[in-house]
């Protein structure tokens, strides 16, 4: 890696990164295309265009969800996990100089996700997620995932869930959680803090749609050590049954 | 700005930033040099070294406080406004390929800093800070003060005060705030979610090594708006008197 150690060495393309860089001043999606088609592209696009407008980003003109979706498929296979990460140009320090986005997209052939065996999870205690309307955005800000992510592996668990500064129940580390409590569906409410995630949309609208009673609620990780069935949700794996938490089998492994 | 929009045709320096860019999986120092020596370095140094041990990041043998400090004076004018970097190698989503640190130093000219008149501030509504030992530490996880900065200077103030997500005045935007009640020099106390600032650590030390009663507890917004005088702390300004909060007048200005 030959980055030079002084900034002002740095060439333009490295610097147009800065506010990236120094402030986490960015929002990005994690998008799945399947068979040539991005899904559920006109939520992610909402939910981005609502991020930019809350930090005060100019969207350029040609910014439209049609040009993100073309250049996305130009560069997608077409089964895939993509990443649009959008920035603020250069300049000042955390007041900005200028608003102007800047953007890239990261393209991967999407993974072989069906073979895992259900996640074991633990509640982590080394972080607490912050809880305002900021934490429903996808914002940079994710060095607590990284945390808990790195604190659930290290004490032999596939994933983490974080609790909120309430110390309620929030969401994984790249997920929502939803469990049944009798025949409804529930899931914390975005007021939690939890991002406001696309399949978790998407899943919530469905239910809904077909009659099933859903709940956007407060958890305590008492009531959720009750819980006798739970899921997590994402836009790349769709409902994901969780196998054990803490230890306690909810989905029997091999 | 030349940056490929494809993340496939960044040169290797810049992928060498991924996990800056996507995760805020980063931590940072913002260091005052006078008159050819740094200023705090050693406490600069331990709040660096403890936040790379939470964050998991292995300590290459070459990284002491004596190898920085000579980097930095290598690049920085006698006095200047040093910002050091350092965020974790590529790889990996949440969970880290690899614990290896990486490093940029930028040094600029300090500014001229004694004409500016006593900031007016205000109590920022747009976001709340979390409440965690994470907290404590620089990370790059700055979009809401960057998202404060933009709120106070929209509503005419010069910087903002946030709450931390229990409501409570927590820190500005890039200064901790102090306050005297009688001759008690107040703070919020570190489990507040307030960065653990260099400049408030000099301040609350000389203050106890003089006598004067220290005493780092928690504050509504009421008990603010009845402070008589009130100053912010950090590392590039020092003191700074508040000039009014929330258009009550602290110190009088031109």
């Amino acid at each position: 890696l030959s980055l030079p150690i002084r900034y002002d060495d740095w060439p333009d393309d490295l610097k147009s990164l800065q506010r990236a860089v120094y402030y986490a001043d960015a929002l990005f999606e994690t998008i799945r295309v399947s068979g040539g088609r991005l899904c559920w592209w006109p939520y992610h696009w909402e939910r981005l265009t609502a991020g930019l407008l809350a930090l005060g980003y100019e969207l350029p003109a040609p910014w439209t969800a049609d040009f993100f979706e073309r250049e996305i498929l130009k560069i997608a296979p077409s089964d895939a996990r993509v990443r649009l990460t959008v920035w603020r140009s250069p300049g000042g320090l955390y007041y900005p100089d200028c608003n102007t986005p800047l953007y890239v997209i990261e393209a991967k052939p999407l993974p072989q996700l069906v073979a895992l065996p259900p996640p074991r999870l633990t509640i982590c205690t080394s972080v607490r997620l912050p809880m305002d309307a900021f934490s429903n955005f996808k914002t940079l800000n994710a060095a607590r995932y990284v945390a808990a992510a790195r604190e659930a592996r290290t004490r032999g668990y596939d994933d983490g869930l974080l609790l909120n500064s309430a110390g309620r129940v929030c969401e994984a580390t790249s997920s929502n959680l939803m469990w049944w409590q009798g025949d409804t569906l529930c899931t914390p409410a975005l007021s939690e803090g939890c991002v406001a995630g696309v399949m978790r949309r998407v899943v919530l609208e469905k239910a809904r749609a077909t009659g099933i009673p859903v709940l956007e609620t407060t958890c305590t990780p008492e009531q959720l050590a009750a819980a006798e069935a739970m899921f997590l949700t994402n836009a790349i794996r769709g409902m994901v049954p969780v196998g054990a938490l803490d230890g306690r089998v909810l989905v029997p492994g091999e």
